[in-house]
């Protein structure tokens, strides 16, 4: 049950999906910026930064958010669910670009606080081959995320009752339409 | 110096301000999201959301955030700049009303994580006459604001040079006329 009362199945509309709908002004532009920021036009891949979504929602440990994204990464992305959890293990290791790594690293020091972002890690990005608005939009990615993790755990949601079913319907769902009337944001 | 060349002088648009122009595709809904949240019609006041907002940013101890959000609490608040300091210093004390510090605690919370509101403490905002939409918001305000805070600092944007005398002026500016066209959002 969340804290709150949504007026709605919250079984049916979990995580984030029944706050959207509990409070449609401010979730239309969390749509819009989740829409923008994940799939707008962009150097890097849809896949490429779910990962990133799904990284930082792994560091907040946020259920719903963490497996929503790293589903709608793994539909995404041409090595699948394998590498999401390879990344969520140990990104040192994992395989994929330099430049997503050093992106990720920038994203995992963001989940700890702003201030955490080192003129070093920045610099790793760069030489790695990362430009202005790839660094841009891996530090708002994150932050975003630290907002939508401590929106759908401060209000208490319910992860799905259906597990991996639902978020691989949710995340077909997001790849197909997007954000704007996604049944998993 | 910010980590990433926003293209613009950055003693004339700091912190948030010159990422908004930067990238303007998210600036729109990062806009939006606090127009609603800080100045829509609600039960709480304006002066009284924008110090959940500036609470947060104190405790993420985003200087340029805190400073502004503070400012605009003032400009809003009949008892001014010295009730926002008194509730920075200590909580507790603070000559708010219960409801209002019930919503803060929570906030506190949600700065931390997500996962740390209780359902104590949302019972203790319901205790003081809080609804499921103060409530709501409360939580979602905090959560923004750990978005907003991470955006500025892990950009490493500078505060104003100007110091109080520039967030004064964006604080009425804001009050007058919103964020969708802010100085300091």
């Amino acid at each position: 049950m969340a804290h709150i009362d949504l007026g709605l199945n919250e079984q049916e509309f979990p995580g984030i999906t029944g706050l959207l709908r509990f409070r449609p002004e401010t979730g239309h532009p969390l749509g819009q910026l989740a829409e923008v920021l994940l799939r707008g036009d962009h150097s890097l891949s849809r896949g490429e930064r779910e990962l990133i979504a799904a990284y930082v929602s792994g560091r907040n440990e946020c259920r719903f958010c963490c497996d929503s994204h790293s589903a709608i990464a793994a539909v995404q992305l041409d090595a699948g669910l394998p590498l999401v959890e390879q990344v969520h293990a140990d990104l040192e290791s994992a395989a994929i670009s330099e430049k997503l790594r050093a992106l990720l690293r920038i994203a995992g020091a963001v989940q700890v606080s702003g201030r955490a972002v080192t003129p070093a890690l920045v610099e790793g990005a760069r030489q790695a081959g990362a430009s202005d608005v790839e660094i841009h939009d891996a530090v708002l990615i994150a932050a975003a995320f630290c907002m939508y993790n401590r929106y759908v755990d401060g209000l208490g949601t319910l992860a799905s009752p259906d597990g991996p079913s639902y978020y691989l319907a949710a995340a077909q769902h997001v790849a197909q339409r997007g954000y704007a009337t996604s049944p998993a944001s």
